[in-house]
């Protein structure tokens, strides 16, 4: 294991963390205040496409992407303390066009589009000129397994007819949002992994309504929202079929690998910006005489948190190691291990640095509950924690199967 | 130990668990939505005026107040499931006139409250005509050392001057928030436990402010509000000290006692109502074929859940009984055991039945969120963990020292 | 529920916590040093005699039993705070002649042994003067399953023919042991629980070897030892069979219910002298200046205990009282709570014990790692943590099913 | 940071796997069986001597010394998975001659020996042909706090005097035990790091008794022993002081920060080795018709052991490589996590794997109960948790309040 950075990723994180807290960390509170909150429809304050348009002239654009024609070529062990870095924000990804759902959405263009839907839609999201959603997740099912949707994506012609409700459509909410990709069963006699497509839908197509945006402990994550999306009768040309009909499955596979380790990226440096908070609270706030830093076990929260945090992160760059250099399908349980751990980390930290903050912790005084509901959403987004252990359980006894000349089952 | 009910409370719970299932569940979808979002200033839904005054018809009318004459007469012990099935529904402490920070307002009046402060302010809220706020938690300080306190309470001639920034004064965002109870030091060169003072303060008294309604985790808990209120040379009549100036600490003591125990009975009864919800989801909702009930760990977690749960209605049972038969003093232990145990129970209960229900959980479809903000909520409010743990710690302590003879310290 | 005591257990309590500080807790280190160590045989010392003499002068004897015509007569509520007692000092059972598994075994003789069983090994054992054991796991099977039991007990005529190997046979090392229960199949085509039979082993009888002694963490248990036992073609009277060929399910089942919870009681003694044991090492030892119970998180360490040990004696209590008035059936989801919950419980404070002790925690200059082994046996033996939460989630789940009019399943 | 093994230590890996699997794991069971128990004198079964050759002459040998004059030459990186093989067996380590207390010892007089002390000790140690005993930790006082030692090493003359009381002198009770070092106060006006002194005495000098071995959860740790040594005016020469007087101290704190990783490397292997056997039997032991692998939360308690492993590793590898890059004081908050970690992580986990054997897993036919001893111990050896979580707060804090810009304090 060799989790060294190559010195282009050294030079991009000394220049990224600079403008980040030069740029980014000053602007969040203004930011905040000027949000209206509630269920939207929201505008974005213009200080994003100022900063957008800082970052982009520094370099600091689309680094997510490892495809140096599109991006800036690094591997996922290089991107890490990069994502990491935004993670410290929740308005750094977006200034940095490094916001999910748009980087999976963007690499499964890149990886799987064809010249049209590149030029149409990759083009403009590789700007930052307009933004995406992603609608997979339906709220009538358990979508912790895939099999159960239901939500259908029909070839009539040169059509492909569109039918079913989504939700957890996050970024649908933006009103930049211009394109959503949809994914739903074509044949539902094929085999398990061939059934589902995946349909660029351009936003406003005549049967697609944004339902609602949800809240997430009452946060609606404004200005992207977690929208809940009804299709019907959505027709769009049979080309926006990405990759052609029946490889739903394996794009959204091959989209999630990355996306899942990036996540855990950006709440890991979460943690550690409210680690930081944490201490800076614990340090000049008294009680009884004392900094909190000093009284009862608030010392061992701190040594806790660090060393859960260390860890995790540790486990990231190993997952991203594998990736690089044995592939996703190798690196399968440690891609499971940190998406369970990072979040679970993550949650716990932040919740015991709103604690140290009292009444203050839990008010939007500080990012904190910002913060603790992103993680939170990450225990159950692209994979609840418990199908995580299953795979990683599963893959485990695999092994010791094999080693001890056991049957397969 | 005798946990048996009295007669008298048995009736009550049969009566209120029957009004709870038939009239307040069934109104609680409607009323959520009704609600509008955002930070006030907010409307009571008219059910709830409706609600109320069924409720009183049928006697389920200040149920907490121990004393005969104005309220059920009941014990601690006798409350304690009552309060439990009204914390299955955070809409129910209103329809039954036993919502907090009301029901330690008319405690202190009922005990403190000269006739004339009886006369204006007990009686419209015994009758629920109005409601109040209790100003004690200071932004700019660790509140959790209550000799923080910063906010003045100065004797000048006839009046009482006031002065200071308060937070966290629940209630204070209800259209119907007429008075206030605001504590602040008279005389800081005074015993330590002799410096402050209790003053009613009408609300729109000149001077006091009500800044803003301060979130958690995003949510108002609308329509009563967590206030911050400044208060700027406020002057109310001298005959508003309740109980007369320097025993704020003494009055605070005494209201904080039964205060938390019922705060604890109600998170029992969210968590109880979660359990509820994630068995429910559980056994109704397949993924790989099985109900969630029968996949991996899931039968531990409702296991587990059930094991705290029981544990924690326990403990609050013997609190109050010690309360009831060796008073608040004695139950000192007990009461912080059950301050820490109560809150930390049902925040992971919540957490496990938001997990359940995946991305719903997370939403306002559920009560689930707003479960976990006042469970959270409770883990700071009326003294955070660490103070209780600290003090429990400190009891057994001394306890130990006793017995084997060692100098106190 | 009402949890007070009866009188007769009340004096009993006061009675037997003065012996126990005056007579047992003194005695516990010569006895201790006395032991050979080692995997047996064995001796008893002396002091074991003369403590059960005076302990039985006392009527302080068999106290376990509710039936008065055999023992004390106390219900499980009246007989926990006794056994909590008990289960302060590893060698209290034995003195009061309430040791396992004599009590069980004595209990299943009343309930069920013929008259002539009674003559020849219930007076015995009620005297004190012999012991038993207890022959039901069995090493090459999974034991938490019963219907893995491969041990046979087949009528042959007048004969019953015993044939299997066992272990945890708890007791059958101590050298007054002088009757085993052993339970095996007799016919296997019979309905699921009517295929065993329990049979009265005299030790000693041909073709029942104790093969050895069986360590935990190391430590025999001795001069009672868990013992792993042989049966080859053992042949006994069929009137040696109890209650009829069988009858041995129903008798276990009988048998743990009462077992269960005397185990629990009496390892929330040895927590709450762990507890002890810490808060007197952390007032007294020194370090950085202070002593340990003022340094760090050790102040929550404690304070967590008292919070466990507390909740954990309250389930207790409610279990037995449930035992005692509505019967161990429909107690059982509340047995197999505190099943789970008792020994964990146990386990973490011990644990935090010995912590504080540092490497003199660890030794046996104190009974911890002595109390540590006896909790840990208790996650396993009698059922493990694993099968009694699945039962916990089973009733649990079953209950919501019937409230939500689902089918069963 | 590159985790990336040497081409040498890649083979020592490959090399020291296979003998381990061929020699030594089929070799304990035989070995454990012929140890006769109790507390002592004890002989070493005569599989070891022909060990130890064997793995000498392929030069599997002293792996842990850094200095390529003395050792195999590995970075403490390099050395990490060969400790962590080591870890598997508990009689690896010895074969190797790879053993604590020995290996520090060893480096001790490396680097601070005098000549002669190096050509009469540390040549048959390097040879294995004795071994030796660490003699620091005392029973009187907190060890936690190194400034409470007691033990006395007064210069007289051409001698040094002895005096103080010791114990958990780890391989004192091994037959082939020739020298001790022995920690104690030279003087105690000196500034407080420059009182002790670290002085060489053969065994067997007069005034220097081992009182007892101390029993670890029943456990001796034959052949080696925890011992309790007592020092009475024992006389050995002036030159026995390494490195001079007064350097005690700044010799300890070099002694433990590779003594401390080595254990935690060690300990994983031991981790990762009943994370082997737990899978072994959830995979091959049936009950309620299924292997218990597939029952109930068993998937969730696998994948937990592999995440929690895993980073423990990770962290165990990082705090080596720092200590080879950055040095040991730059890599002190590392190392007390790891301190921290490891033990915690393996006890965790080897309980898990004692519950899925049942019964078995607490008798000694599996290592587990060995394993859990060992780890039980590092959490209070070489610094308890206590103290290593203190050290990493304060690390933590000092580094944000310089951030801050706060004074120091």
């Amino acid at each position: 294991m060799d989790f060294a950075l190559s010195p282009k990723a050294r030079d991009f994180s000394a220049r990224l963390s600079a403008f980040l807290e030069a740029q980014v960390l000053p602007a969040e509170a203004a930011y905040f205040k000027s949000l209206g909150g509630g269920p939207g429809p929201w505008k974005v304050p213009p200080v994003i496409a100022e900063l957008k348009a800082k970052a982009r002239a520094e370099g600091l654009w689309n680094l997510f992407l490892h495809d140096p024609d599109y991006g800036a070529g690094l591997s996922n062990l290089d991107y890490a303390p990069l994502a990491e870095l935004m993670g410290r924000s929740l308005i750094a990804p977006e200034v940095f066009n490094c916001n999910a759902p748009d980087t999976g959405n963007m690499e499964v263009l890149v990886k799987y589009g064809s010249e049209p839907q590149k030029a149409q839609w990759l083009g403009p999201l590789l700007d930052g000129a307009i933004r995406s959603a992603f609608c997979m997740t339906e709220p009538a099912v358990a979508s912790s397994d895939a099999t159960n949707m239901a939500a259908t994506a029909e070839v009539r012609g040169d059509e492909v007819v569109l039918n079913g409700r989504k939700w957890w459509s996050s970024g649908v909410g933006h009103p930049d949002c211009a394109i959503a990709i949809f994914m739903g069963v074509t044949d539902p006699t094929a085999e398990r992994h061939a059934r589902h497509s995946m349909v660029l839908v351009p936003v406003g197509t005549p049967g697609m309504v944004i339902e609602r945006n949800v809240p997430v402990f009452g946060n609606f994550d404004e200005p992207y929202g977690h929208g809940e999306v009804s299709f019907t009768d959505v027709r769009v040309p049979r080309e926006n079929i990405i990759g052609g009909p029946g490889r739903g499955f394996e794009i959204a596979q091959g989209r999630l690998g990355p996306g899942r380790i990036h996540h855990c990226m950006r709440v890991i440096g979460a943690a550690e910006r409210a680690l930081e908070l944490l201490c800076e609270r614990a340090l000049t706030r008294v009680a009884f005489g004392k900094p909190l830093a000093l009284l009862g076990g608030n010392g061992d929260v701190i040594a806790n948190a660090r060393m859960a945090i260390e860890q995790a992160r540790l486990l990231t760059l190993k997952a991203a190691w594998m990736m690089d250099t044995v592939g996703v399908k190798a690196a399968m349980s440690e891609i499971s291990q940190i998406k369970v751990v990072a979040p679970n980390v993550a949650q716990a930290v932040i919740d015991q640095a709103i604690q140290i903050h009292g009444g203050a912790g839990l008010s939007d005084d500080f990012p904190l509950t910002a913060f603790f509901a992103y993680a939170r959403i990450l225990r159950i987004a692209d994979g609840p924690d418990e199908v995580h252990r299953g795979l990683i359980a599963k893959l485990e006894l695999r092994r010791h199967a094999a080693r001890l000349g056991l049957p397969k089952g």
